[in-house]
C-alpha cells in the first residue's frame, strides 16, 4: 500500500497547488453564497409579510427520526422532514424571532471578514426584546440549537457562517499548508506541531505540498508525543494527528480534506474500550446529533488499526494492561454493536464481543508497558503491514 | 509602560542569541546534573544496604501543614518538614520500592534521551513483584504522587526527571524562538498559532528574538482566536497566550520564562468569577499542591487586569453580562479571599468583596455584548493604559 500511495502522492503534490489555488477562488465565492442564503431567508420572510401571510420559514427536522444511515455512501444522514416556523403563532413567535437573528448576527461576521464561537454570538445577539422586559435569549442553551437551525436551513457548514469551534488537536508530518497566509511546513513546527484551528475551510487553509503516504489519527497529545519524539512522521512519512480526545469540528474537517484532496488514507488509533469505538465512529461515518454534517466531515474510508480485543493474546500482552469493564462500558458497547453502520459487520461485531468477552478493556498507552518504543517501533508498523487486521 | 518595556527589549534581544546558547549547555549540564541526582539517592540507598543499615530516603513532606506563603518572594513555597521512608517498614515498604522504580524509569528516560507522561510512566513500571501475584503499582493514583515525591527528594522540576504534561495553549507575538531545533516566528505559526508544548525547558526551546512589550494571558482558546482575528499582537508588539482553561505545567513555565528571560510584563485577562481569581493566583504566586515547584513556575509579577467586578459600572455594561453567583462561587470567593496571599490587599480585598455584593459573575467573552471588537479594541487597551485598574 505504501508504494502505491506514494506512487499516486507524486502526481497529487503536482496537481496540488492548482486545485488549492482554485479552491481558494471556490471558497470565496462559497462566502459569497452563504451571504446571499441569508439574504434569501430574510427576503422570503419579508415578502411573505408584505404579502399578508404569516412569515414563515421551513426548517428541517434535527430529530433521531429524521436520521438515517446511508449504506451506499455509508454515512449518517439527515432525511427530508422538514418543519415550518412560523412568527403568528403563539409557540414559535420566539423562536422565529431568535432565528433571524442569529441570522442577522451571522451575516454580520460575514460581511465583516470576522468570526465568532457559539458563546460570543450569543452575547451578540442578547439584548432586551424592545419595550419589554424579556431577553432575545436567557441563555445559550437557547442559541445554539438556533445556530444548528440555521444551518440545516441554509444548508451551510457552520464555519461557514462565520462560527468557529475549539482550536484543538495538533499534527506533524510532511505536508507544507498555507494557513491565513502563512506557509507552514508541518515537519518543523516545534515539539507540540502543528497547532488545528477550528475553521480550517478552504479560504483559511490551502495544501501547497504533501508527501506524506498515509495519517495515523490518535486519540490524546500524550500518545502523540510518544510518535513525535519516536520521530514515526520521519521514519514512516506520514502524519500524525491526535484530535485532543474527541476531534473537535476543525479537526474532523481537516482530516476529510487531507483525505479527499491529498488523497491520503487514514488510520486510527484508539483506545480499545467503547468510547474509542465511538470516538472511530463519529470519524468515519458522522455524529447522530450533527447528522447534516457527515457529507462535509466523515471519512467512510477511515480505517481503525487498533487496539482491538484480539491483540492481548496476538501481541502477548501481561494482564498489567488489563483495565475491568464496568458496567456502563458494557452497556455502551451494546449500543455500539446495535448501530445500523457496525451492525452486520461481522468483524466488528466480533470485535465488540470479544471485548465484552474479555472483560477488560486496554489503551493505547498500556502497549508502553512491554517497551516505551514498542508502541511506535513495533505495534503499528505491524498493524499497517497486515491488512487482515484492520477494521473497516 | 509600553516605551520603556520596549527600550529594555532591543537590549534584551542582542543578549538573547547568547544567553540562550548558554541555557543550552546549561540545560545539557542540567540533565547530568538530574540522573546524577537520582544516582546519589540510589548510592545511599545501596550504601545503608552495605552498612546492612534500614535502607531509607528523606522526603520532604507534601500536606498543607509544610506550605508557606513567602511574603518577601511572593510564592507559595515549601517548608522544610521531611519524612523518612524506609525499607524495613511493613507500613513503607511498598512505597519504597515504587519509589525506587519511578526513579529508575526516570534515570532511563534520561540516559535515553526520551519522555514520557504520568500514564506512560505507571504503565513502564507496572508489573508483578517477584515471586508474587502482586503489582508494583495498582493504578496511576499509586503512581503519580511517587513521581512528587521523587521530585521533591532529589530537588528536580518533573520536566526534568522527562516527565511530560499536556501539550496544552497557544501564543502568538513578536518573539522568534527555537523549538526542538526549528527556528519558529511565533507572529507566522497560522491561525491557531503556536502550539505551546508540555516541556518548554531550556534544552528544548530557546529564545532568538523578541521585540514584544508584553504578554497578554487570556484564559480560553476562542478568547484568545478574538485577539488573534483582531490583530491585537500586531497593533500592540505583543505576545498573546492562551491556556486552554487553568494553564497546564508547560504554558506556565513558559510564562515564568519570558518574564524573567525575555523581561516582558504579564497581563492576565480572566473571567470575573473566583476560578479567574483562582487562575490569576496560580500563576502568580504557584498552587498549593505543587508548592515546591512555584519557584520555578510561579510570576510573582504577573497582573490582573480584569474583568473586575468595578467594569459593569465602570464600562457602562448592559445586564445581558450577568451570570448569577451560585452558593459554590460565594464559598469558592470566601475561601480565596482568606488566602494569605491575598488577605491584607485592600484592592483584591474590594474586588473580591464587590463580586459577592454584586450577586452576579462575568465573563470575558460577555464584554462583546457591546460589539465584537469592543474587548480588543476599547476594553483592553483602556485597561492597559491604566495603571490604576490593574490588580496586583
Amino acid at each position: 500500500m505504501a508504494n502505491k500511495a506514494a506512487g499516486t502522492k507524486g502526481k497529487g503534490g503536482a496537481k496540488l497547488a492548482k486545485s488549492s489555488d482554485r479552491g481558494s477562488t471556490r471558497a470565496a465565492a462559497k462566502a459569497g453564497d452563504t451571504a446571499k442564503k441569508i439574504e434569501s431567508l430574510a427576503l422570503f420572510v419579508a415578502s411573505s409579510a408584505r404579502k399578508q401571510q404569516s412569515p414563515r420559514m421551513e426548517i428541517p427536522t434535527r430529530s433521531l427520526s429524521n436520521v438515517r444511515f446511508d449504506p451506499k455512501k455509508a454515512i449518517i444522514e439527515m432525511g427530508s422532514n422538514k418543519q415550518a416556523r412560523e412568527f403568528f403563532d403563539l409557540g414559535m413567535a420566539k423562536k422565529f424571532m431568535q432565528t433571524l437573528l442569529i441570522a442577522s448576527a451571522c451575516k454580520q461576521l460575514i460581511s465583516a471578514g470576522k468570526t465568532a464561537s457559539i458563546r460570543q454570538l450569543y452575547y451578540m445577539s442578547k439584548h432586551d426584546v424592545a419595550g419589554t422586559r424579556e431577553k432575545t435569549f436567557n441563555d445559550q442553551a437557547e442559541s445554539d440549537p438556533i445556530i444548528e437551525d440555521l444551518e440545516v436551513s441554509i444548508d451551510a457548514l457552520r464555519e461557514e457562517l462565520h462560527v468557529f469551534a475549539s482550536n484543538r488537536g495538533a499534527l506533524v508530518g510532511p505536508v507544507t499548508l498555507v494557513d491565513d497566509g502563512n506557509t507552514l511546513d508541518c515537519m518543523r513546527m516545534g515539539s507540540a506541531g502543528y497547532a488545528v484551528p477550528g475553521i480550517v475551510e478552504p479560504d483559511v487553509i490551502q495544501f501547497k505540498k504533501c508527501t506524506a503516504k498515509y495519517i495515523l489519527h490518535v486519540e490524546k497529545d500524550t500518545i502523540w508525543r510518544r510518535f513525535y519524539e519516536d520521530r514515526f512522521h520521519e521514519k514512516h512519512q506520514c502524519i500524525v494527528t491526535h484530535g485532543g480526545g474527541q476531534p473537535a469540528r476543525g479537526m474532523r474537517r481537516l482530516l476529510r480534506r487531507m483525505h479527499q484532496e491529498l488523497k491520503l488514507p487514514i488510520y486510527c488509533l484508539l483506545d480499545n474500550d467503547p468510547w474509542g469505538y465511538y470516538i472511530y465512529s463519529v470519524i468515519k461515518q458522522g455524529s447522530i446529533n450533527l447528522a447534516y454534517e457527515s457529507r462535509r466531515m466523515a471519512v467512510p474510508a477511515a480505517r481503525f488499526l487498533g487496539v482491538s480485543s484480539f491483540d492481548y493474546d496476538r501481541c502477548g500482552l501481561s494482564d498489567d494492561v488489563k483495565i475491568g469493564l464496568e458496567d456502563g462500558d458494557i452497556r455502551l458497547a451494546k449500543q455500539i454493536l446495535a448501530y445500523p453502520w457496525f451492525k452486520g459487520k461481522k468483524p466488528w461485531e466480533k470485535e465488540i464481543r470479544k471485548m465484552i468477552q474479555n472483560g477488560f478493556k486496554m489503551e493505547v498507552e498500556a502497549m508502553i508497558n512491554k517497551r516505551l518504543t514498542y508502541l511506535t517501533e513495533e505495534y503499528v508498523p505491524m498493524k499497517i503491514r497486515d491488512k487482515k487486521q484492520w477494521l473497516d
